[in-house]
């Protein structure tokens, strides 16, 4: 998959930023199907409504995968440096923070919120990969915790076409319920330019360079993941898991229209 | 899902067992789609091969599932009941045990050894599904670990299913690769009457049944989301998750032909 092997002599650091690019380029969801019908306008609203909820599974889980990289950090600067990513998304005082930004849209989607939060419509191949990412980041080296969080080098063309693309696409999504993804336009690349500068500086062995694509590499296939599940569920065949949310369970009204 | 709240009564262990076994009605993997073609001879070969391959790496976590029970168990019976599921699967002395008899299947399917052992080839989600079977039973109660493992109550009938289905369906296959499900047609049942004795007896309050009834479900859950990334991946729309198994790859020879 790489091209280097432990016996070679370790890339320069630009030449590991232009490995790490490429797995982004071979396998970042951007690719997924399920993207292509979502942002090309061609997913039903009960498609769009099972993205979101099964997504704010991820979305919720941040804070703890970046709380379980401060507590095994012992470097006072990378921990002030990380611990914003817990209030982008928890928020703080005046900022409601992103966890709050996706409700809107699960709102907006006509859900109800305690059943969003409450995960139970989850598919549990979201719940599996979500919890397979935040214990990745707890248990491997901190170079490689840090590498898994680089898929945000990729994200901002995607939301990019994502919000243009749902905008258009979808009379039911409005700027409110796209906000979530116009402020990461902004938190995405100062986030992952960071983590591309501590990567490219930390990982200078041959095997440190390796960990750190595997660690990325990893992150894509829990992304990815979690739109095969999604396609397979709910796009063809069709077939939630059982238990799974069906369409128009868990709207705040039983209609289940958008607010 | 279940009938019972924790404002209720406690079941009686007869209605205990009722309700596990209608989660296997409503839940066991034996309903999924995959199986119906797997078993009615629809598979194409390539199909048989990706599900024996992903298949591998639940096989294989079998023994680290187990151990991970015993490790936190201070019931010295308890220990020497469940330590014979480590060596039926990894085989003892004269006893090849399960995970050999699950290669013999993959020999037999053409794969060479080390890519299956290796498991780079399997998709994310089965991997992600699998450690979630593993953490839940080296973190959740002994009794929920147990539970856990109540599935064996509903394959039997499955693996009879399945010998008797594949043998006819398939004309790469034979009685030497159907050998595992033989095997556990004996092994199962034990195993399971076990299992379920001990929850019968320790699931005495509504929540520890509630719990034991959760518990079975979440491992519903983990096989039959295997089952979705299959389909997923190698049925429709056969799209495998970047870097997964590809027909063809990891076979002994260049034309995938089994020995």
């Amino acid at each position: 998959m790489t091209s280097s092997t432990t016996d070679q002599r370790p890339m320069t650091p630009d030449e590991l930023e232009a490995a790490l690019r490429r797995i982004g380029a071979e396998r970042y969801h951007s690719l997924h199907p399920f993207h292509d019908r979502l942002h090309g306008g061609l997913c039903t609203k009960e498609q769009v409504q099972a993205w979101a909820l099964n997504r704010y599974c991820y979305q919720s889980a941040i804070p703890r995968k970046d709380a379980a990289l401060i507590a095994r950090c012992d470097d006072r600067e990378l921990r002030r440096e990380w611990l914003h990513r817990i209030t982008d998304h928890d928020g703080l005082e005046g900022e409601e923070g992103g966890i709050e930004r996706w409700l809107k849209l699960t709102d907006g989607l006509g859900f109800d919120r305690d059943y969003v939060i409450s995960k139970k419509g989850a598919l549990p191949a979201t719940k599996f990969a979500v919890e397979a990412y935040v214990r990745f980041v707890a248990e491997k080296s901190l170079l490689e915790a840090v590498a898994s969080s680089l898929t945000e080098l990729f994200a901002p063309n995607l939301h990019k076409q994502r919000i243009s693309g749902m905008l258009e696409g979808y009379d039911f999504i409005n700027e409110t319920v796209v906000a979530y993804f116009r402020r990461r336009l902004d938190q995405a690349p100062r986030d992952a330019g960071f983590a591309l500068d501590y990567v490219k500086t930390h990982a200078r062995t041959v095997e440190q360079q390796q960990a750190a694509l595997a660690a990325l590499t990893f992150k894509t296939e829990v992304l990815w993941s979690q739109l095969d599940a999604l396609y397979f569920a709910y796009v063809d065949p069709a077939l939630p898991a059982p238990g799974a949310w069906r369409p128009g369970e868990g709207m705040r009204d039983k209609l289940g229209a958008a607010a």
